[in-house]
Parts: structure tokens; sequence; C-alpha cells
């Protein structure tokens, strides 16, 4: 199978991180193509950042989704996740999504944690939207400036692990996230470290994309993940109006 | 004072509706700058259509703001609004949680009233990030496909009334919404014939910006609507970057 | 337009701290008149004194209300604002109730700094019977005895602005709320001290107040907030049993 | 042991079906003394009347709970009892909070038989301020003004059992609450008819009670439970005014 | 009345305790039948433990019920209490539940104090499931290895009395709730100690049992506490194949 | 990779159905042990039932996990499932959760379909525990009882379709679990004719389980899904009281 990796930030860097540990989670056979936002900001921290970001996903999926089985958006926090659901025909799986569906298998309460004080009420919010808060036991995060977003692993890993060791003994957690991309990987290296079980995002979103190919969901014609009614539409590129809109056209209406 | 009223669609026919409703919303010496998305879709009715609108409401955001005092996002389901929120140093209201928090102020439990059946799992969906799943009575929709969205007051008015008198006497609504800006106005003309207040998001946007003018509240310097910090962009408007980025530069961590 | 300001307890004191923030946030043209509670305690931090404080407050209302276009209960904690919702034929407001609001329209989550600990259970019921528990991030209240009712600000004023700064630190407050009237007018006093808009639950009041006179919404004749169905009544003050009441007469059913 | 048992409305037929009912649930030993309030409506519906309704339970209480072991407030919906509890140095049951814990010691949900349209807001609002929403199956009402409050039970009795079975059939009820002290005793007379246990709230009150007097748990010194601080007060009827405030005196602060 | 207790562990030692608290707490003619599980283990702090001793409890209560007026599950975390409830013709009460309905009838919110950190999980779970976790101020645990489960009030009772105090001045809790078989009595020693009143969930279900049938609730014939459908069964003990099946028989459909 | 499916019921005919879409569900070099309860009922449809069944996986679980790298208990509503998880030092899943976290990732709400009318009250508070309810948009169920639990699908295919269809145009489902081990394999004969993507329990929790091994989670160490302390236990199956206890002996603490 191919799946279409997207990192909805600018950081080549970070596209990097999630290209190294997502070969390390396919099965022979997948393919991978991966791709990096053309614009936006170097990493998302706040929910203006995700809008970017997730505009620039829609971009990317709809330019190059076609010849794919799935999508995976690969940022914590998952920008423009259920937009893309909504239009494409074929699976698309998230990052945060994707950690919290396999923490929910594994205990009952999980904890994240994150790279910055700041980027921690968009992951609540995340979370929320998709009615886990429940399962939540804590955010725990890095608050310390992040003197380089690509190299966040070898700065900060023991205070990451210090933190995770934190959210089981004080908050609770059954399973812990380690959570966003510029991460991707380190769970793998600490996980002995740790006393509960360390989930990486890329990890789960690349096991969860295979789970839900090969599981070959039908395209809905019903409800509302349903390609949207046909409308109108002006100023798009061409591959996202064909996927949203009535081909362009003057003013609606007129 | 000014307030800056986006449109975050394309319809122009649903702007010059915004426009005749908010006019008959303002007090004397407020002002209204008017502005219509230059991409997007003919309405929003689907996540991924409020995704296009919510970035084409922050460019325009980003591009106007400073001359005025406050913005109102005129869609129902407010498309961008935390994000802009988070980025911009005046007051930002929305249609829909403006009229949730008026309604919350009327009565326990409110009743939305929709243009089309899809659109409402996105309103659903709204009011639960917001928090107010536990007051909302019911949504009700029309189910026909709607024949020209700068029409629908004319079109359907019947319908939208009576989906409007069995909220309050089959689902229990205290309050209605009458929701979409292509029904700005809608509530003025039919409120007679209802049993309860019927809200009209514009009218309540327009009141609930000017109360937040009044209230001048202080530009947060801390927690998650603080400005965010500032980190390397590319490929975004100048004026947006200047609002999310530090300026430009060549690739993040290069 | 004419508004009535109701503090539901006996302090004289602390309704003049009520009024003169009141005249603060009201716009040109705006006619106050306050009343204060003819029975009842010093100050509301119990459920038991605001439901005699709720009682107090019916009462003035239903004597004094043909004359204004909105009521005020001037309480935090709103001590028989949804009882006066339901029987009055103007809009209703109250302290907490506004300051949520608003809060809600500048950010996602709230502190609400009190004057006592024992004040606090009855705060976080209040916010919960309206639905917005989950957006508030903590309480935080003085844990001293309070010296005089009126001089609150003047005695603790540091303290609350400590308590204030944790709730952001902390707790992840993106908006703060300085609760009860006792402490009318002090976020505008220490605003500039604070890292986040700090609100005031009088001025929120008399904002929303004055932006639902401009709403004017219709009286509901149908729903929960209709004027309760005639009945028998007993022992009331003759303007109360108007409004709840078919006048009085012998025993129910005799 | 000694109950008071309060009726908050003036209707002394009601009184006279609470008292029947409350007889053929007490054990040997038990005393009753039955209470009407001297002022008020003649049955409550709406909040208006429960805050009327609350502040009479809360005159006769301080007045008469001296020689007695607990106290029982006859209406559902239970006006004014977490007031009466938190001045109170003995037990106080609801008739509403009782059938709630019944019920759910006999099944996971139930649903409410009440005989308004209009009443079933309030009673709605009175489960979720207990925490009790996601266990509540249904609200079911008659829809039909009622002739005289004391008759409700000849009158309606079979429309009530039509609603109860639709309860179990279509809303899923495992228990039924017959509610209001009008319908006191009604549950006795149908149970045979009914397929799923039936309870009265005043059986159920006056069950709780005689536990609550055997559990005899200590009277609250700390938690929002313990008496209120003292504090001045003015107005209040003398035995009140023991339990709520530091005894009268000039203005507070003067 | 007759009650069957049944302590679904292994430990005879703290069956004694439950009988102990237990014979405190009935009223003259009452008669109590104690039973012990004959498999399982010394006592349940995980759902595994819970899954064991909740079948231990239905094969006691099969053979055993008949001659009885209702049943006591005689664990905190009430294993296998729903399911008793389902298959027994006659009342059935658990003494997390019986201590949960009993502290919301004497304030708003309670904390659980429980014997080893390990068990808090279970004991959370459980309180959620039956809807009180917006209740829940917290649960405070031992933090020591248990030397002998029969001992733990000697061993542990003044860090008990310390957690519990903690769990008023720090969590805000109105009432207490001292959780587990092995710590019954201990509420009952150690009461006036406390500032809040301190619940022993023996006590509470010998209470509520006895309510129970004192109001005598008929036996469901509808809703999801009917006797289960017959069908099929094999391998059960024959009292048990009684309540839940059709008897034995080859293999289903054959 | 191996695979331990455990049918907790009695029915081998159902075991069948399992078996076949087990395999259908599997990739090349994954191998199934198939195993059916020794006791227990022919179909789950009540907690009773479920509490039997979990134990009845308990017991094969503990006797057989040894040679597998991950257990799948295979009977809609996951009797015994986090009980299995908190012992096992493999991975356990699901029917139901399997469902639930595949539906989560292809839509916002989804329906269930169940072949009785009794058994939705399990699935329902089981999807509650899992914290799912808000995403649950009905349950819909047969209600007719079922001549043969090996041939619900032949017997009732028709009807189960029209529910499903129902479920998204009037309930608002995204996605359709039908539900219940007996319906294996019957969402790949239908799914061409249902307007969403609709699920079957087996089959998602094969892909999940294989998901789950490929993500090799660490066995936990802390948090409340370690191995239970070891405690005295007594009359279990040896295989089980290894798992649960600390060898047999005399009475703990003896």
């Amino acid at each position: 199978m191919k799946l279409l990796v997207i990192n909805p930030n600018i950081s080549t860097d970070v596209t990097r991180l999630i290209e190294a540990e997502a070969r390390r989670s396919i099965r022979p056979g997948t393919e991978l193509t991966l791709a990096t936002a053309p614009f936006g900001v170097a990493y998302i921290e706040t929910r203006a950042e995700a809008l970017i970001g997730g505009y620039a996903a829609m971009q990317i999926a709809a330019a190059r989704y076609a010849a794919h089985d799935a999508v995976v958006v690969a940022a914590f926090g998952d920008p423009g996740l259920v937009a893309l659901r909504e239009i494409l025909p074929i699976p698309v799986v998230g990052m945060t999504e994707s950690a919290l569906v396999s923490a929910c298998q594994q205990g009952s309460r999980f904890s994240v944690i994150a790279i910055s004080q700041r980027i921690q009420a968009w992951y609540r919010e995340t979370i929320a939207a998709y009615g886990f808060t429940d399962r939540l036991a804590s955010i725990r995060a890095l608050d310390e400036p992040l003197a380089h977003i690509g190299r966040v692993q070898e700065d900060q890993g023991e205070r990451l692990v210090a933190l995770a060791e934190r959210a089981v003994t004080e908050d609770g957690a059954d399973v812990l996230i380690l959570a966003g991309a510029p991460l991707a990987g380190l769970a793998r290296t600490v996980a002995h470290r740790l006393p509960v079980a360390a989930l990486d995002g890329v990890t789960c979103a690349l096991h969860q994309a295979q789970a839900m190919v090969d599981l070959a969901p039908a395209v809905a014609r019903g409800g509302s993940f349903a390609a949207p009614p046909a409308k109108d539409c002006r100023g798009l590129p061409e591959a996202l109006s064909r996927l949203v809109g009535r081909q362009p056209l003057a003013t609606q209406g007129a």
C-alpha cells in the first residue's frame, strides 16, 4: 500500500524525523511519500498556527492523494484532519487521534508529554474535541524556549523522561504519549526507562493507517463525512476546488 | 468605534445581507467595514469549507484589522474565530458564540434553526467546542437543496418558521437561534410569529462586539491567547507573517 | 434606557461600590436605579444566604421593575437570577453570568478570584448550573476572615492580585474574573498589573444589560421562561403575587 | 425519632396527601410533625415558585427544627433543600433526592412522570444540579391544565399510568418516579400495573430520613456544609437570624 | 427482615470486621447471614480481582438468596453488584453505592479514603460507572504495603485520619467515605476527630438495605433489570443456571 | 504472530462465525487459536451474563495466553477485557473497543446495530465506560426473539440493514457498527447496500490486535495496568492463581 505522510509545517528537519520513524513503523510492501508544507510556520503550538497548517495540509492532500491508499497528517494536534477526512475518498489518520486510540487500548488514562507550555492549550482542546478528556490524566510540558526544533530530543531528552515519570507517579497515567512530530522516534529510545508504555504519535499513526487500509471501509455516501455538496468556489487551487466545489464561475447566484 | 465585519465566504449577496442587518444593529458612532473572502466557497456547511473560510478570514483580518476596534467573523460556525483571537490585539467575536451567549442570558436551552441537513454536524461540533452542548435543545434544519444562497429567506421562510415552532413545542427550546449569515435579518421579520425570542447571529455579534469594545479588555501577555511565540515562517502573506512569525528567512534551523 | 440594579444584600457600603462601578460602565443616556435588600445578610457566601438574597431580590424586582428596561442582580452567584427571568417581562442579567459570557469571548478558560474560602462552593455550583464547568480553570480564594466587607479591596488587594497571577501561571487561566460585588471596581485599578484580561462582574453585567436592551428580545409566550401559569397564592407582597399568582383567595381548592 | 415534614406550598389538601403517605412509610416509634407554608403558591412548577417555596421552607425549618431529628422537604424539586442542609444541625432530605438515590439502587436509568408540561424544566434542572442527568431516561408529563391540585390522582391517574408505561417501553427506564407531592400515594395503588418499580417521592423521603437518623452523621465543622460564618443580618425572622447571622445590629460596617 | 451479607473475598478476618459493624447497624428484628467467598483473593484492589470476586458473589447469592429479603455485597467497589441486581428478585445493595448515596444526601462533594495506591483506579472507575464523578472531590490513599489486611485499622489508623483531614481542607470534601471492608467500623471510632461526617460503607449498606426492604419495590418485569431472557447454559452451578438459563442441554442450537 | 481468540460464550456455532471472519481479517503469517467458553450461556445480553463470560474468558486466557502474542475477546461488550489487560503481559483487544476506535477514525458519530432489545443496556454501559458516549448517535436493535443465535444473519439480515439505514438518516450516524459476534461477517456482505462504512467487531478486533502486536508496547511496571500486587488466593485454577496471587496457603494473615 502507498501512504502519503504530510508534515503541515515548513521544517524539513522535522520531516526527516517523521520519515525515519515512519520507515521503522511500516510493513514490507508499504510505500511512503513524504511532503512538507510549502507555507506556514516552523512548528505548530497555537490554534492560529494549526489553522495555517491545516490549510497547507489540505492543499498538499488535494494535489497528491490520488496515488495513495491513505493519508497521514503528521503533526500532533492533527491540523486539518477532520476536514481532510470529509473531502478525501481514502482513509485519513492523525498523530494525536492514532496515539489516543492506541493509548486507550492499553490503559484507562494517559498523559501527554509536550515540548512547550504554550502548546498545551491546543493539545487539550484537540483531545476534548475527540471526546477523550475523561481519559486524560495530565499534560506535562517543557518550560524552556526551544533552541532548535529539530534537536529537541537531544537537548531536552532527560527533562522529557522526568516529566513522563511524574505523569505516572503523580498523575495516574497508565500510558504515556510523547507528543509532537519533533519527538518522533524518542519513545523507541527511552521506552525501557519508563514504567509504562510510551507511545510515539508517528508510530501509532503509521500502524493505524495500515490497519485502516486493511479494513478498507466503504467511502461514505451519507452522513456528515460524505463528500460536501457541490457549490460554487473561487480562488482555490485546482485540485482542491475539484474536491469541494462546482467549478469556479462568476459570483455564486449571478 | 470601528468594526471590521468579515464574510468568510465568496458570496457578495450574503455580504449584503450581513451588512444590512449589521447597520440595523449598531449605535450612533459605530462605523463598519465589510469584507468578503477573496477565495473559498459560496457558503460553508462542512468542516472542510470552514477550514478554508477560516484561513480566508485570517488573511483578511491580518491585512485590515489595524484601523479597527474589533473584528466580527460573520459566518455561523465561526470559522477561524479562536485563531484570530489568539493573534489579534483587539476583540474578535463570532456569530455563533455571540448568539449562544445571548441565548444563555434569556433561557435555559436554545434550538438552532439551520439551512441544510449537512450543516448540522458542523454546528453541533462548534457548539460542543464552546462547551454549550448541555444547553442545546435541538438543531432543526431544512431538508431541501438551496436554489440560491442569497434568497433562502424568501424561498424557505415559512419552512424555517415551522421548524422554529416545533423546536419550542417538541424540543423544549426557551430561545431560538436562526442560524447562518444567509438568514441575517430574518429574526427581525418573523419574531412576532414565534413563541419565544428568536436571535439573529449577526445582530448578536454586533451587539457583543460593541459591548466588548466598551469593556476594553487588556491585551493578553500570558495564557493561551497571548500572541504566539515568534517563530520562523514562510510563504505567508506579509501581514499574517508579522502576526505569527519571525520574518521569513531560510529554513528553520538551517 | 433605565436599569434597575439590585444589591441582594443589606450592605449599603457594597451598594455604593456597585453604583460607582456601574456609573463608570454605562453609556450616555443610560439611567440607573440602585436598590439594597431590605432584609438578609451582610454579604452572601453560602447557598442558604443566596436563597435569602434571591427572595429579597425578587421582592425588590417585583415592586420596582415596571419603570425600567432591564434588571441587574448585583451579587456574584446571581441569587434569584433565573427566577426573576421567568417572571419579569424585561431582560434580567447577573454578575456571574455576565462575567462568564464575557470571559468566554476572550479566552478558553477562566479563573475566579474570590473573597473567602467558604464562598467557593457556591460559586462553583453556580458556574456548574450554567454549564460552564469545563471552561473553569480554577477558583482561588482569600483564606482570612474579612474585617469589613466594604473595605476588602483596600485590605486584601495585594493578596487578590497574587492569587490572580497564580491562576494564570499555575492553573492555565486565559481570563480572570475578580468576583464579588465587594470587589466592584478593583479590576479597573489592577488590570495593568495582570498578564491577562481581568473582568469585573459589575462592569460586565452593565454592558450585557445594555446589549440585551439593545437586542430587545421578544417576551416569551412559550418555553420554560414564559410567565408561570396563574395559580392561587397567599401571603406574598402584592407586586409579587401579581407576577406569580391568581390573586389570593382562600385555600386553594376550597 | 421525630421528623418535621414541610410542605413548601400553601395547599393544605396536598399536605394531607403527604401526611397520609408519610404515615404509611414510617416505622413504629417514628413521629411526624406536618407543616404547611404560610405564604407562597398552590403548587410549584417553576424556578420562581421554587425560590418562594424554598424561602418559606427555610422559615418553617428555622422556627421548628429544634424538637426534631430530621427535616423532610416535601415538594418534588426540593425547594430550599441544600440551603436548609447548610444551616441545620440535623439531617435534611428531599423528595427528589430521595427518589433519585432510591431509583439508582434499583436500576441504571429512571424516568420521571410529572403533572404538567411546565414543571419539566425545573425538574430537569434539579436532577442536573444533583449530577444525575446521565441516569435520567426521560421526563414525561401531563399536557392538560390541572383542574384541582388536590385531585390530580383521581382525575389523571390513567393518563399517568400510560405515560409511565411508555417511559419503560420507549425511553428505556428501569425505574419510574411518580413525581410531585400531589401524587403522594399513587405509586402504591398503581404499582401492580407497571412493569418496573414505581417510586413515590414521599415514601422514599421518609425511608431515607429514617435511615439518615439511624446513620447519625456528625454535624459538619468544616467543608461547605458547616454552619455559615456568622455575619450581620437584618429583617429576618428571629429563628432564622440565629442560624445565619450574628444578631442584627446596625448596618454592617457601621 | 433477613439480610444476606456477602464478603466477595476469601479473608474470614475481614468477614468478622464486616459482621461486627453490620450488627451495630441493624434494627431489632433484622437478622444477618454472613458468607465468605469460597474462592478468590485476600482482598480486591484491581479490576481483575473484582471480576473474580464478582463471580464468587454471584455463586453465593444464587445459592443462598432464597431465604432472605435483601443481599449486601460487602466489598467497596461493589463487585458483581449490578449483575446480581439483574438476576435476583430481591433488593441488592453495595458498600460503594450505599456510601455514595448517603454522602450525596449530606453534602455536595465527598472524598474517598482508601487503603492502597493501586485500589484507586478501580474505585474511581466504579464511581464513574455510577455517574457520581462530578461529586467526587478526591481519592486519597495509603502508600505503603499492607502487612495484614485484617489489621489495617490498627496499623494505619492515624495515617488514614490524616488523609481524611487533608481531603477536607485541601480537596473541598463535604463528606468523607472511609473505603474498603477492612476499614469496617473505623468511621465510628474516629468520627469525633474529623471535621465532617465520615461514612462507613458497611454501615451505609446495612441502612440502605433495610430502607430498600421497607420500600418493597416491585420485581421488574420490564426494563434492563428484569430477569434475563432464558437461554441455554452449561457448566454453571445449578442455582445460578436456574437464574440465568434455560436448563443445560446439549450445545445451543443443536 | 499468534493470536488467541476467545469466545466467552458456550456456542460453538458462534465460534465458527468468529473464526471465519477472523481468518478473512489476518495478514499472511498471523496464526489463530480459537477457544470457546467451557461454561456460561449461549450468548451474552445482560450484565450478569457478561460477568459469567468475563470470568470464563479469564480462565481461558490464563491457561492459554502463554504461546500467543495477543488476546482477542470476541464478544461485543468485551466481557472481562480490562481485567485481562491488567493481568496479562501481552496486548488484549476487544470487539467493542476495537470497533469504537475504528469508527472514531472514520467519522464523528457512530450507531450500533444490535440483535436484541435487552442487549442495548449492556452495550450502552460498555460504551459509556470507555468514555465514548458523546460520539454514540444511537443504538438500534431487533425486537423479536432470536430463534437460533447461529443463524441471526440469515433470519434477520434485512431487518438489520433497515435499522442501519435509519441510524444514518434519522440519528446522524457517520459510521455503523454491526454488533455482536453472531453477526461476524455480515458487514462484509451488506456493506455495498449501506450509505456509510459498516464495521464488524471481529474484523476490527483482528486488525487492532495485529496493529498492537506491531506496536509492541512495553509491559507496564507502573500505573493501574501493572500486574496486581501479589496476594493470597484460594480456589482458583492454577494458571489464574499464578497471575493474580501469591500461591494459596492458609487463611490470609494466618
